[in-house]
């Protein structure tokens, strides 16, 4: 299917017809409202709305989140995705391509606008899902005979992060403060993280709530998912090591969690589902899945040092990898009676391919720093140094179009000086 | 000093002048909005606020959550503070005492109102604060010699907790189900908590943010808490053996978090600040306090079967043995650059004193379930049984008046039968 809107119909735009994301943004002095993007441009959902052109059943998208939007479930999910659709087809509804007038008040090249937060956060979890990344830092921590924790193939395991350092694409980070302890001190020591790592993860958002008390099953859990973000789970591993028995980690993931800026929908996903591994060992019912639940989406991560004139890819895999599905994590997470929340975000977990080049952190990248990284300026990385800028990107490849995810960026920043607090 | 209203007067009332804690309550078919305890009686903060007796500075009264107010800082907190002792003391300002009209719309007996949850949780902390409970806990787990981790005289060990299940003190709780793996058993099995427990904890309810990346000291953090609640942890603790290595507790306590209705803030604490006991090692220099951050709080734990004819004290300990404070924790939190936002709760850890009668829950009570305790009705407890209420009760005892907590009480409803969902 094509779009009267050219640059949404060349083979490499992320933002074909068939995508359809949602986001947030603004331009000029505006209020941030929701809208889609197409091709080269940001559609203004909220003008649409406004003119009457789009109607959810209430007014949702003249607002700074999608949240309201997203607890709307799918019933509301897909009549806009028709609509949009018909809205955006070449031989569609004339209603928006006819109307020069509405054309100019809400479309606008996504050069020109600034991209926020998509939804409000509402809590984070992120769980450990991949079972080369788990078996790979459990290796360097554990040896390989202890790799894998024994409740690994029955749970997928999670831990709660903190939503209130999740922030948009763009946002630079502050490397973060905490204690260290090297292997042979007695005590720690307090200072800038030295081994800055990142995560590469899918990250899914929770639509529509359930009730305190009321389990869900994980087609149910798979309904109640709005869609997926690129998420850049950024850690502090030498605070992780120190801190992160027996209670998990805290401030190593605290300090700051990316994500991408457009939501990319279940419904543009569906021609990409694909089923979790054949089980090691048997899952009990409730995490069974009725059906293909992960989806064949190719990803990259690409570290670029400050001054450098281009950016090094250092990690190609796909998230077909991945052992539990994020349905699975979000049925398992609701199954002793937690209330899930419109805006719940549910970090994938890294996503580590088998073979070395496909590692999602730099941890497994450089084997805990034993083997740096090379990058094409011929700089070699360990962990991450001020001044690097790190880039996830995604999409999933259809027969003649890609669902693009756009890109997860984040920069790092000098820790803050001590005397400066 | 003694008010008007004469039930605020008697040395065992748990809400005197001196206290006036903070709440959000209804009445009839009106919308809840916040309010104060004055002896028996409740004190409708945005009768007061819309009668132009109180002035915030801003309109915050009028909402179903404590949040707007909490959010304005200690110099909003004391002049309120003030403004309410003046209008309360017996020989204050007679605003209110002289105003039968005003008497009429603004107080109600606290037996005819609902208390409802007094603010809006934004995230949920949980701390390991508590030395004889790491203690015990690791003890039983790991035995006398590895009972604490290395970290623990250095870190105040946190994890975060899941915010969507903080009830109000009251709300019944559901059993949770889960995974469970007997000892002996090769694969874990699906069903109903049977270790069900309950952890004595303080809660601290932070009022006023820091931004991202930067960091607060003990004594900036000690300005940020609004004040503080009971809370009970409530804790499935098969579950938790089971699910929490590697990455920390995670559905074996995302079920419910019960917190008393109250605030009791800061400013009515002061008179009861203690020192934490000294330290074993030295501690950071951001984690050193300037001054006396704990509180002489005396606690204790109540049970009752369903269908006994009445409770039984099964702890009593105080929270002035805690290790670490909740500025501490807070401090703790912010350094690598956490955003904590207004409403967030932080649990204190469970409060163990040294004597088996001061363990702060049923698993240090009964010793891992070896050590059945009797209650007053001759039934016997390892864990809590379907019907059974817990209350925790607190007080801080001064000369001639108490401040008061209340009651933190939840009753467990048998787990939803699996054919339900």
């Amino acid at each position: 299917m094509k779009s009267w809107i050219d640059s949404a119909n060349s083979p490499d735009c992320p933002f074909p017809i068939q995508n359809l994301p949602y986001g947030v943004f603004s331009r000029g002095g505006d209020a941030p409202r929701c809208g889609t993007a197409i091709g080269d441009q940001v559609l203004d959902l909220a003008a649409l709305e406004q003119a009457g052109v789009i109607d959810a059943g209430a007014p949702v998208f003249a607002e700074p989140a999608l949240n309201a939007f997203m607890a709307l479930g799918n019933g509301a999910w897909n009549a806009i995705r028709e609509r949009l659709t018909a809205l955006l087809a070449e031989d569609g509804d004339g209603a928006l391509r006819d109307d020069t007038a509405l054309q100019a008040k809400a479309l606008a090249p996504i050069g020109e606008v600034t991209l926020h937060m998509p939804f409000s956060v509402s809590e984070y979890t992120d769980f450990y899902a991949g079972r080369q990344h788990a078996f790979n830092v459990g290796t360097m921590f554990r040896g390989p005979e202890n790799a894998l924790p024994p409740n690994w193939l029955h749970i997928p395991i999670g831990y709660n992060g903190r939503a209130s350092t999740v922030i948009v694409s763009g946002t630079d980070i502050r490397r973060p403060l905490g204690q260290l302890k090297p292997p042979e001190a007695d005590a720690p020591v307090f200072g800038p993280c030295k081994r800055l790592d990142i995560e590469l993860e899918m990250g899914a958002v929770v639509g529509v709530p359930n009730r305190m008390g009321e389990p869900v099953t994980v087609s149910q859990a798979d309904e109640m998912i709005f869609g997926y973000v690129l998420l850049n789970d950024w850690s502090a591993r030498d605070i992780q090591a120190w801190e992160y028995q027996p209670l998990g980690p805290f401030q190593s993931k605290a300090f700051a969690t990316s994500i991408s800026p457009w939501v990319v929908t279940k419904a543009a996903l569906e021609p990409f589902r694909t089923s979790t591994p054949e089980r090691e060992k048997d899952l009990l019912p409730y995490l069974r899945e009725p059906g293909p639940m992960l989806y064949d989406i190719e990803l990259e991560v690409r570290m670029q040092p400050e001054g450098a004139g281009q950016a090094t890819t250092i990690c190609r895999t796909n998230y077909n990898t991945m052992y539990y599905s994020s349905a699975q994590q979000l049925a398992h997470h609701a199954i002793g009676g937690c209330r899930m929340n419109t805006g719940d975000l549910l970090g994938s977990g890294t996503i580590s391919g088998a073979e070395k080049h496909q590692f999602g952190s730099l941890l497994e990248l450089s084997w805990g720093g034993k083997e740096p990284l090379t990058l094409d300026s011929g700089e070699t990385r360990s962990f991450i140094e001020d001044g690097d800028t790190l880039t996830l990107a995604g999409w999933a490849q259809g027969d003649g179009y890609r669902i693009g995810f756009g890109e997860c960026v984040g920069t790092i920043l000098p820790a803050t000086a001590e005397k400066d607090w």
